[in-house]
């Protein structure tokens, strides 16, 4: 398998998670883009709109109407939300395999997903069968997946800070807080008031305090982790960055254990977990433009509430890395293929 | 009174907290600025160093070896920790008024403040005399000041987000914890490799956690506040603002009240205090240049968790701004007096 | 006069230069602001939009069409192109005076303003009555002005660097250069891609080198200043500031004069302009959300090209602060009045 | 040659050249880091003071007091100016070969240098055998060089954008004009004040404009491509970037030419430099993290002022990069080993 290329597609390739998408592949080595599609962009070349790729990639943007994708090994889809629903039964009839950077088979209850969501679900009955792409809880089921349903940013922070302490059910997961901070592409490339330099620069806010779409698919995973429901209290908040999340993470210990060791052990043969030693604490710059969760744990004063940071770069392992992890592990590839980019520092 | 000018010392005037204060004190109407001290600029204008100033300070920075302060009405003290305490008696004596935006006199257990400051305090018996500045909680006895101990800047936004809960009683005071996200300049204009621009600018980090400065202080104010020893994490981040505080707080609510009016009835008669409608976040640049501290808060899901959010701008609620403020009641002049700043949006 | 209110209009006040007319009459000593308009967000109060606001704006958006601007002293348009030219004739029947801080009135050659402005004008007739509202140019004719056209930001900015060497004629003024740079807010309060914080942040970028519309404004203002047609090469840039614009002038020298004499001595009267000392670079933060222009000027290597810098905020002296100059020239109050704000710094 | 790895030293790698060498070298497929030095950090691994670099970086910092370099093939001086030039005659006797990220070798005018750098050179005879190392200029005595002077980051920008013109002949070289600006990291990651995020950040200013150490070197790059000695004005400015550099020149024509096709033949065979379709802008986030030059060139109005924009990455194309792409060819190397890195966009 190794030696071919797999034939790649991508669905909706002007957002963020798409650009990044064809930065990490451009030099995959087991990756040929195949196909690129925009609605809006089709018959212009990709590296007109993304001249960072100029060089790299050659290929024009499609009509997403009038190409067929049914050659493709996997196709990403790099939508917004309730795009990949409609295509997906008929590119898994083809044989094609998919992962869905959107939201659209995260939430495995589809009533909470219809109310989350505000719309309809257009394939409910594929939603059993789709495997939540997080790598480090998934892998086993991620080899042999046909439909791999992408983690969200915040998600993928929070759940590998949280997991190792879930696990070993030490903490009260009835009062979990997670207080999350993320860069301003995480609202993606969509021309919004809120989104522009001079309304987020210099500037830092809250939002969603009542209520983000995050949050159930969050609570599944925690609770999956803890083998019973968890309550979360998931404050987003929006930093002027343009990449990076950084969550910080609060529980009530229910048991003292050596919080370093067992950090370190749950992710030992992690390639894209990094626990940072005792007393450090991680920025998002140190993972800027990779696919690594740096992490680091502290109990503050010894108290009983453990604090744990972990950040991401939200286009990377939060969105296109992870999709390319999920990728590597379906196809049997290196784990780490097409993802060894050192972080930009400064 | 509000027709003469206090003649008005400042100590330690090249830092931001010092050039904020002229800032305020250059169009302040009962304001006028006699000296102010700088070791190594003496001599210069002091709008050579900063342009902003020109046409509006004349002065030159002063010897402090040289100059007296004793003709002063009041003198504030914009120095490094430590320095105000070695002139304070001297200074009282002459019948001077302080108000230092240092950290000498904020914590009355002057072991505690030995341990988190590292240093022996030069007068300890002078401690229990200082009134600690936060005109929210202790105007009265700020009126009679000779020595105000101004607050920190997380201090200031953490407390007045903190305090309705704590007064009403209605929170689990022994698991507070304080989420704070502060700009750059919180760490001074001192030439320090992680506050450079490539280091801080598209990035985020928290540090201290195993314990900042903060954190006594704080401590200190909410246990007055609950009338009781609070237990506080309290978690520091930096933020690639230049100026603003964002506290994101978690308590859990032991009684279930109309959260919303008991903190529109706490601060209703508080110029600076500012409580948000429902549902609403506070944005660090609404309060940008101003002494307001606006605030919301929230219950999640109807759950037990609160969460306030408090937003200031550290230079100015933080620092220069309430300094001016304290001035302002112990002098009986209008609380707002040189203080109607209109916050700069964007 | 001193003694009364004006009233004022506001037509558009949701954009930029709409909250900056707002934060600065907010606190005018001369000014009631009487109404202000918004098609889409009639109703609003204007502090929901703009927290910043709040306690000094109580006033709601009004819809423009339901509304009287009959009985206002003075109406500004904080409008896109094209709009004021519609209501301008009505306005100065009723005898209302108008300040309109979009490019209607700018250009005296109504063909160069079509074809750059892709639009028929409305109005033609009262073109040229309008007076150009650049006081250091023209603050005779803004006495008595019905109609204002108050300049764009870059206009603002070169035509004050390059003024003293045009009125003495001293430069090749068939070749001039203004390299000029602006902060994202220069672009308005429009959802657009390019705009965004990740487009803009961290990012640096020429745009429109083959032909903006500041162009012919200042080729107009310049080619007045020498007396005849002059030659310039205008290149704008976009950079990763909320506020501010720099210009970097360059021209032949063809005479040689004290340079720093002849600024100092042009600008010796002017409140807004200061001439900084020789050997200076001026920062754009050093006018952050003030009125004023610094200006430096430079003969590099003594050789025959002089450089001036100047700068200025784009929404201050670039907008909607040198309309308020406007609006006290023309009603005869002193000219800084309610533009006393202390540069923001840092 | 291409499959053995060369032996590599960097003296002076706690600076942001030193750094972004590392994440260059870390995974080029040639390359064996055997030794980094640091006076203040011996001891200390690379890793713990740059995070970005855990998992690719082992190595601790040596003593250079302590440590041989006489086995490596190539050592890379990532200091202050002035100190390569203390040890190349040793190790040049060694048989090692040299690439000086600084500026000791960079003028052949020794006593220009002394002038410039304010101190005396210790080898004035080595500096006549030192190659420049614009590889778009000199790649043939690049390849047998034993020392290489890398050039320094305004320079590239400014050299490879007058190029073709004055190759050509085509232009007034006595009055070049560079308009030039950089990011922070330029500045190095030294503790200055003006360069702290509270300084440099949402702030743009000129500095250097009576005379940057960049102008004699450009003057003699731009001297050699004319054929004769050349007039410049250098103006460089500081911009709130973390990483890039914006050069915008400008020329008088002398002979009408096709610019297009000029530029475009110029650097048809060149990997690193990309000449952008007409009427285009390149931004510098187009080669962020990338060793790419990007340049477009412009003719406004038909006039006969030319107006070229190059950006790179002051880091990579600008210095490590560079560097890099320089020991490529001095070993025969494919040129872009290790350098097929894609920018990061946004």
């Amino acid at each position: 398998m190794q030696n071919r290329k797999l034939k790649i597609g991508i669905v909706g390739g002007t957002g963020y998670t798409g650009v990044e998408l064809l930065r990490l592949l451009a030099i995959h080595p087991n990756a040929e883009l195949a196909v690129i599609t925009s609605r809006g962009e089709a018959g212009q070349p990709v590296a007109d709109m993304f001249p960072s790729l100029r060089g790299y990639i050659d290929l024009l943007f499609s009509d997403p109407a009038q190409v067929d994708l049914g050659n493709c090994d996997v196709v990403f889809f790099a939508t917004p939300n309730g795009i990949a629903m409609q295509q997906t039964r008929a590119l898994l009839d083809k044989g094609v395999r998919l992962i869905d950077l959107a939201a659209d088979f995260r939430i495995k209850d589809v009533a909470v997903w219809e109310k989350w969501y505000g719309m309809s679900h257009a394939c409910p009955d594929l939603i059993s069968g789709a495997v939540y792409g997080l790598p480090e809880l998934n892998r086993e089921q991620i080899r042999t997946a046909r439909l791999v349903a992408n983690p969200g940013c915040y998600p993928t922070a929070v759940q590998l800070g949280f997991m190792p302490l879930l696990e070993a059910g030490i903490v009260d997961e009835a009062h979990l807080i997670a207080d999350a901070k993320s860069g301003v592409s995480g609202a993606g490339r969509k021309a919004e008031v809120h989104s522009l330099f001079a309304e987020a620069g210099d500037n830092f806010k809250a939002y969603g305090v009542s209520g983000h779409r995050h949050l159930p698919e969050i609570s599944q995973g925690l609770g999956a982790m803890a083998n019973k429901p968890v309550g979360l209290t998931f404050v987003p908040h929006l930093t002027p960055l343009i990449r990076g999340i950084h969550a910080t993470l609060y529980a009530r210990l229910t048991k003292q254990v050596d919080l370093q060791a067992l950090f370190e052990t749950r992710y030992a043969s992690e390639r894209f977990v990094d626990v940072l030693p005792k007393c450090t604490h991680p920025e998002t710059r140190s993972v800027r433009g990779s696919n690594q969760c740096r992490i680091a744990v502290h109990q503050p004063q010894g108290g009983d509430t453990v604090v744990v940071l972990s950040v991401i770069d939200n286009l990377v392992k939060g969105a296109a890395g992870q999709a390319v992890q999920n990728m590597n592990i379906m196809f049997d590839l290196p784990e780490n293929a097409g993802l060894e980019v050192v972080p930009l520092l400064p």
